[in-house]
């Protein structure tokens, strides 16, 4: 962009430094200190705006944008309690390592020297989750902090979270200049680790691991290479628990993830001499039990790191491949047949069942169903070729507004989000913006009418309970949420099903819709 | 508590702590690491435990609480995410000067040396919006740190915000001792500035404004006072434009409060010479605008503090009186007559002519009406005897976790939650609570389906614009959100009114049942 663009203000400037930067999409939840944003946007061509009603729906959006698109959006929000208000999606983004441009009102800078109500630590707010925070000085500095803002986004083939805080001042006043964010590079490829890989993998055959994560599971090329190392080496293929996004369903390698329970886990990692991590890190249990281990791997079990999970890793793998001469290999259709349609009353496996056989070709789903999702691995290896987002970072709160941030990132794919209900209630706003963007999501609420998987946790940890206080504090059941009604409050139409035929009927339908829907599962 | 009560672990002894310590209630949206402290929570009397299906619902509701019981509610969050969605009602506490102990679960600490999902940086967050952070090191130590707590929420007459993050290893390991709160020291009164006050208002009069803040309008008896030191001196007595708790209604002084505009709230001080600051801080705009003044006094005025807000501001305003020989004044009744109960179509002036004809004696009523709420000043002079809660701090979603909060902590009095339909959004789930708990509240949503105040504020910043995107940005009508859905979604029941009158019958009805219900009024 040139420089002498006259007569823009600081916030023309960064709308105007956003478009030419590839930032074309802001999702927003603004406030007073935002409205000269507001009105450059509505003036200035290039940068679509998507409303939130609650910030947390704004983050999880560009979290999932991020992971389809590939490229960051923006969010708009409104100083320090805005911020936290977005706080927790931006804890799973970062941990999904998505890039996002957030952009924090924040008051003008004569009048932060006083304290009023709104006055807030939004820089301290943003360290907690931003790997970038820059508070611009001057309606000058506002466009190359924006593409500053755009290049700190980027951390080789992954995402990073950028956090630009935009005093009122410098958003209204004159002498803004546009600037643009560098071009980005190609992803570094580190090869280094490459003939200690193919080393390992061949001597060790079954009792070494190649482990998958982050960049190592979001191309369908990158799960063919892992498949074709194992066929050639004899060695075992896992993921990561969470992965961003899994290309999945027929013609895709089954690659089996890594258990989320820890003794599953390390029963499955059992064995293993050398874990190969491409494009992952060192397996650790999400949370800690009395007695038991934080560190998933046998004791003994070496780390080799093929690449980390902002470098190349589909070259990387290439590169492994190549060393081990290890060709192509087809995909074998997954064992045993699908599932006939189950009928009668639902239960996680057989929703499982029933969504595998429904879904559309190319859909991409996102997941938060947390108990109740956790039987759907083997299941969907017979559905439709899809994209898997799951919440990362354990923050519950991401499955509706990732359902929103998918359908934009990803246009023309259908989006099925698969929610609990204790986790839809987090940011259950997220629905309204699905309406009003008329948007082709289903969501289909497990409806448990528990935290179930604290029932679990609970007893995981060892408490013991005597009463009937903690059972209460678990228990969604008084009164039971009616997602029927919530969906139609919310502007959306919804149906209640209690038997496998109607769930199959209601996701079809949902999907034949072409706009957004909501299917509560009484299980 | 003694120190040798055997076999309690740190969760245990952290229970046994605050229940010792006079906290009895807390709200609670547990995750994972904080199962030991749920299983406390049941095997221990003495702390009742109140869920919220997100944790904003839960810090606004310990905000509602302690300004109605005068005495913190602890509050129960899962590490930094779950206290990131806390952190915009913890800022309007801390704004409020509310005390709240917050009890936030974190990994153990042989687990946190590992990167794993749900590591997160708990005390950067904690420390935005705390006057007091501590990690508890051992079991041992769990309860010295809750009483520690607990002490650190005080601040003299009013209240601080404390956050304890407990590794869970903490939690759950042996060797928890029990402590209490050192007695609640009587507040501090600094009388020193007694005779100056008195000189300047006796000597300026109308030049002068006694301004009453946060501790100065809680008590009744207060603004008794301080009418009595105006009708003696002929000074103006104002109250800050926020205020945490202020009784009204018929038979209470009516103190105006500064307006929100800066236009107007300098018009209202102007030819001020002293202000006496009763509680108070200095007049400071909400937002900045440009060409606006962010001090809204006259350039020339004095400030004299009586009382800073943590002071105890009535024995100040005592011996004002006293200093002075003002004697009590009966209270007139408020001028003009009760408006007759409008007829026909809902405006927000309307309805507050309604609510204060109907409005049940001493009801709580909470105030996040935003641009609907406005009006409400003159009207609620005729109205019952009530306590005003409005939203400190300008984080918006205070509102109906307000309504959990002030019913718990004054049991027995009905409460009314006025509320825009956008604001409402933000916390929309402290409805099921209400449902719940079987609270006394009634939620009046104004429906005028946009961000109303930000299209006055778009206006206010002097942005002018061009098209149809900001109008979008701003209006929440396509679709409009269900009021009624959205109760009976989340266990309410809820009814929708469009005529004054029906306005008025669904009061009635409402405050009738005892029970929680929601009013969607459609403007």
């Amino acid at each position: 962009m040139s420089d002498n663009i006259p007569a823009l203000n600081g916030a023309e400037s960064l709308v105007t430094t956003l478009a030419a930067s590839g930032v074309n999409l802001c999702f927003a939840n603004p406030g007073t200190s935002e409205m000269h944003f507001v009105a450059a946007l509505d003036r200035i061509d290039g940068v679509r705006c998507v409303l939130g009603l609650f910030e947390g729906v704004v983050t999880g959006a560009a979290d999932a944008y991020y992971r389809m698109a590939g490229s960051p959006a923006a969010t708009l929000l409104h100083l320090g309690p805005g911020l936290g208000n977005g706080l927790a999606n931006l804890h799973n983004a970062r941990k999904a390592h998505s890039g996002i441009v957030n952009i924090v009102g924040d008051h003008a800078h004569d009048h932060v020297r006083f304290e009023s109500p709104l006055k807030s630590d939004a820089e301290g707010i943003a360290r907690a989750v931003s790997h970038w925070v820059r508070s611009s000085a001057s309606a000058a500095d506002v466009g190359a902090d924006g593409a500053a803002a755009v290049q700190a986004t980027r951390d080789g083939a992954l995402g990073r979270i950028a956090t630009l805080i935009l005093p009122a001042d410098t958003a209204w006043s004159a002498g803004g200049r546009a600037a643009m964010a560098r071009p980005v590079a190609a992803p570094t490829a580190e090869l280094g680790a490459v003939p200690a890989a193919a080393r390992a993998l061949k001597q060790l055959g079954p009792r070494a691991v190649l482990l998958l994560g982050q960049g190592g599971t979001r191309s369908e090329a990158a799960l063919h290479l892992a498949h074709a190392i194992a066929a050639h080496t004899g060695c075992r293929v896992l993921a990561e628990f969470y992965n961003a996004r899994m290309p999945g369903g027929r013609g895709r390698p089954a690659i089996e993830r890594l258990p989320y329970m820890v003794d599953a886990a390390v029963a499955k990692l059992a064995g293993c001499e050398t874990l190969v991590l491409a494009g992952a890190v060192e397996p650790i249990g999400f949370f800690a039990y009395p007695g038991k281990p934080s560190q998933l791997k046998p004791a003994g079990a070496a780390l080799l790191t093929l690449a980390e999970p902002h470098h190349d890793v589909l070259a990387a793998l290439q590169a492994l491949a190549d060393e081990l001469g290890a060709k192509p290999v087809a995909i074998a259709a997954a064992p045993g047949q699908p599932a006939a349609l189950p009928t009668g009353a639902i239960t996680p496996e057989s929703a499982a069942a029933v969504v595998a056989a429904v879904l559309p070709e190319q859909a991409v789903v996102v997941d938060e169903a947390v108990s109740s999702g956790r039987g759907f691995g083997v299941p969907m290896r017979h559905a439709a070729p899809h994209d898997w987002l799951p919440t990362m970072g354990g923050a519950i709160g991401f499955g509706l507004p990732g359902g929103v941030g998918a359908a934009l990132g990803a246009p023309g794919r259908p989006v099925l989000v698969l929610e609990g209900d204790g986790s839809a209630m987090y940011t259950v706003q997220a629905l309204w913006t699905m309406a009003r963007e008329r948007l082709p999501v289903v969501v289909l609420i497990f409806a448990n009418r528990a935290y179930r998987i604290l029932q679990g946790e609970l007893a995981g940890v060892g408490a013991t309970i005597s009463g009937d206080k903690a059972t209460a504090m678990l228990s969604l059941g008084q009164p039971a949420l009616d997602w029927v009604a919530l969906a139609r409050g919310h502007g959306l139409p919804g149906v209640r099903v209690d038997t496998n035929e109607a769930l199959a009927k209601a996701l079809r339908d949902g999907f034949a819709s072409g706009g957004p829907c909501l299917i509560e599962a009484v299980l």
